[in-house]
């Protein structure tokens, strides 16, 4: 646990009731910033996103610390890495039915909040454990309307509504926000936490509303430089992946607008994130973490990777009154951050015993100076659904080391100030081998930090990695 | 141990020097048997390896255990899984500078016919550890002249000559085959087994002489169908592929023409591999069981794979006056049969307390009827260059199981016979589970059988897998 974590406990006790802030915190499923006009895509059109960003901060540089669904949600949702609770990557349906899941003793931010009498609700994705001791729930959500697994269909999904597999008529995200908007209006007069986790813009990008396809018909998307792209696949990606994009903004548009009708937007704190970023023909590949191969128009193997172009998420936040509109944060935060910032803006202590490795973000946002920042960022992915790999990450303003365990000359070194696009692997450079020696004793130091199972791991390589 | 290796010590005493047999065991670097011309392939330009054939035994069904360089010359050359020697990847630069190759506890068959009088000598690529204590010469070759990492040039290579580092001019094959014949000539009086390991057909395919690569420069090479391969870039591999095997071929004539000036040929069992197979193309990937995406015309991320494509050598055996001219084996062989086939072949037995894996072929060569032949061929493959993965693998006639321990979702289940290119993973459909079952048991018996490290760890796979 950081000393951070230890300050929370020094706050004042929950505030009056009628001065707490409701909170709206909507996550998109592979969603990356580049499809966002606020953080500078021309393309895409995404008004209602750049309207927080507009009326609140973005933040420039937010990373999730783990490039994939689960672990990722496990970081939003209790400020732990993967490791720590077991989940290290998305959670497979045969794994789900063995019964895997978020652990009781996470402690999410929901519960900490349904526990100082806020409302709860979990509508969306959950994605941490199908089987009934890890439901929505039995895990700070007082309401939960969704879906327990990973995937789902754009069109006419199957939801659970009331406790009840159902079989709906309609676009997922619309059905999504609807019930977001029956939780809001339900509740208007109570503090809320409303955790809204969309499915798009995940694959299969289609079939979308008319609405939300019809403005990328024409379009002929900017696509990334990669020797082998398949041209027209790669452009048609895009223009799907947009028009997903564009399904999750038109309904976060409906609510923003409810929240406008209902007087709420001047006392609800309202975060937008996505789980991790994406990329579509950056570095050759589809996806995130585990990307494939796409070059030849086909599904190649995974490349387990660490490039920015997955790690880096959107990351909005809404206060009124405190954020300055417009404000734009350029300190480094992560996906763990959000629990103790969440409980931080609201000024709620986590009880003594619970363990999270976040840094409170609130004083970033409030405009106050903060003596000392995190100057690192550090990651993991523990891969094994249709690939394997065992990776560690460690990345500064300047530099990223990223080590593939168990595996001989996959190691990564990026000089990001020179080639933010990491094209060059400076691993074995000598020149840098300093840098790289340094990166590696704090990357050692952070893992043995966090109890990673790696460390406590003989090495199968003789080469002594 | 098989029970088989103890009937060796029951075959009578090597016989009178007059009556040995030489043996010239000519092994190329990732030749797939697709490239030979008595294989079926019919813009490959092979003559000499034909001859072989044509004057010996071809088999049908012969498999590396291990699709990648130095396991499967530990096994070619000693009988043992590459994980019974610590040697489960080709040998890397860094693992070889640290001090990874052949113990001195496995026995190669050269090292035996050593002891039984005969001079032996490996000319070519060694691969097997470059640190002094695995020196060719210390596991039981009298003579070297060659290279003892996995690189090296097709043109104007530095080998060991003498046991000094000696750059020499000329085409690679050339050099190696011109000192393979001044061992013949030197040693024609007596016994002698001569291992001849070219490095072609490896990458880089050229330069070769003009005379290798002219008939193939109007060549419209057949390429495999796959979607998304660089139609161009396929076909000039092809060209360049088969131009480097034909630079051995031509080399291996002047061999055999050298034992046929010196009377040699009647007596000199004369043996043909490559140390696995190889993908042009096939299944998307360029090389072997490590093999690389190439769709797009690019270098993708590795396919770690057991393939027939990647499995399957060429083995051709020429023994006058034992194998009937031009026959045809179809009985299952692998790499490790070699040492007890060799030793068979010239009634030579290994000491008690050797250990290999291995089945004598010998009695097929003679024709003689074999009662209980293999019904299923293992392998296994702990892949960690470049990309991670721990394959076990069982080969039966009909079925192919490939498991990918520690990984979700990558096992795959093949109906050989209807389905020879392996295009159709059947592993998670129920129709074949027991299929799938049975062969998962023999699989883990042999797995045990052999001490496999995998048996022995603990699933990281919360499945059970």
């Amino acid at each position: 646990m950081l000393a951070l974590s230890a300050a929370l406990f020094c706050l004042p006790v929950a505030q009056a009731q009628s001065e707490r802030f409701n909170v709206v915190y909507v996550m998109t499923d592979d969603q990356a910033p580049w499809t966002m006009g606020a953080y500078g895509n021309r393309e895409s059109i995404t008004p209602n996103m750049d309207r927080i960003a507009k009326e609140g901060a973005l933040f420039r540089n937010a990373f999730t610390v783990t490039p994939v669904c689960s672990p990722s949600r496990v970081g939003f949702l209790t400020g732990l890495y993967g490791t720590q609770v077991g989940i290290t990557d998305w959670i497979a349906p045969n794994e789900d039915a063995a019964g895997l899941g978020l652990p009781a003793t996470a402690t999410t931010w929901p519960a900490v909040l349904q526990k100082q009498g806020y409302r709860t609700a979990l509508i969306g994705k959950w994605h941490l454990g199908s089987t009934p001791a890890f439901h929505p729930t039995k895990r700070g959500f007082d309401h939960f309307y969704g879906f327990l697994g990973g995937g789902n269909t754009p069109l006419d999904p199957t939801l659970e509504v009331n406790g009840k597999e159902t079989k709906l008529k309609g676009s997922l995200p619309d059905l999504l926000t609807d019930d977001a908007m029956r939780f809001v209006e339900a509740n208007k007069a109570k503090p809320f936490a409303l955790v809204l986790h969309f499915r798009a813009p995940h694959t299969p990008y289609a079939p979308v509303p008319p609405e939300d396809s019809e403005p990328f018909k024409n379009l002929d998307p900017t696509i990334p430089t990669f020797k082998g792209l398949d041209v027209q696949q790669t452009k048609r990606f895009y223009r799907e992946y947009y028009a997903s994009v564009h399904s999750v903004d038109r309904n976060l548009g409906r609510l923003l607008a409810q929240l406008d009708q209902l007087d709420l937007t001047r006392r609800t704190i309202v975060i937008f994130a996505s789980d991790h970023g994406y990329n579509i023909g950056q570095h050759g590949i589809h996806t995130k973490g585990n990307g494939f191969w796409m070059l030849g128009g086909a599904n190649g193997p995974k490349r387990p990777n660490m490039w920015d172009t997955s790690l880096r998420i959107p990351l909005l936040v809404r206060w009124p009154g405190v954020i300055k509109a417009g404000s734009e944060i350029t300190e480094a935060v992560t996906n763990l951050d959000l629990l103790p910032s969440i409980l931080g803006m609201l000024r709620v202590a986590m009880s003594q015993s619970s363990q999270q490795n976040g840094l409170d973000f609130a004083p970033l946002l409030r405009g106050e100076k903060v003596a000392a920042w995190r100057d690192a960022v550090y990651g993991q992915y523990d891969l094994h659904n249709g690939g394997l790999a065992y990776m560690r990450m460690i990345r500064t303003s300047d530099w990223k080391l990223i080590r593939h365990h168990h595996e001989n000359q996959m190691d990564e070194l990026y000089d990001l100030k020179n080639d933010p696009d990491e094209a060059r692997n400076l691993y074995n450079n000598a020149q840098h081998a300093k840098t790289r020696n340094e990166l590696q004793n704090k990357l050692t130091s952070w893992q043995r930090s966090i109890g990673d199972p790696l460390t406590k791991e003989k090495s199968r390589l003789i080469t002594g990695q």
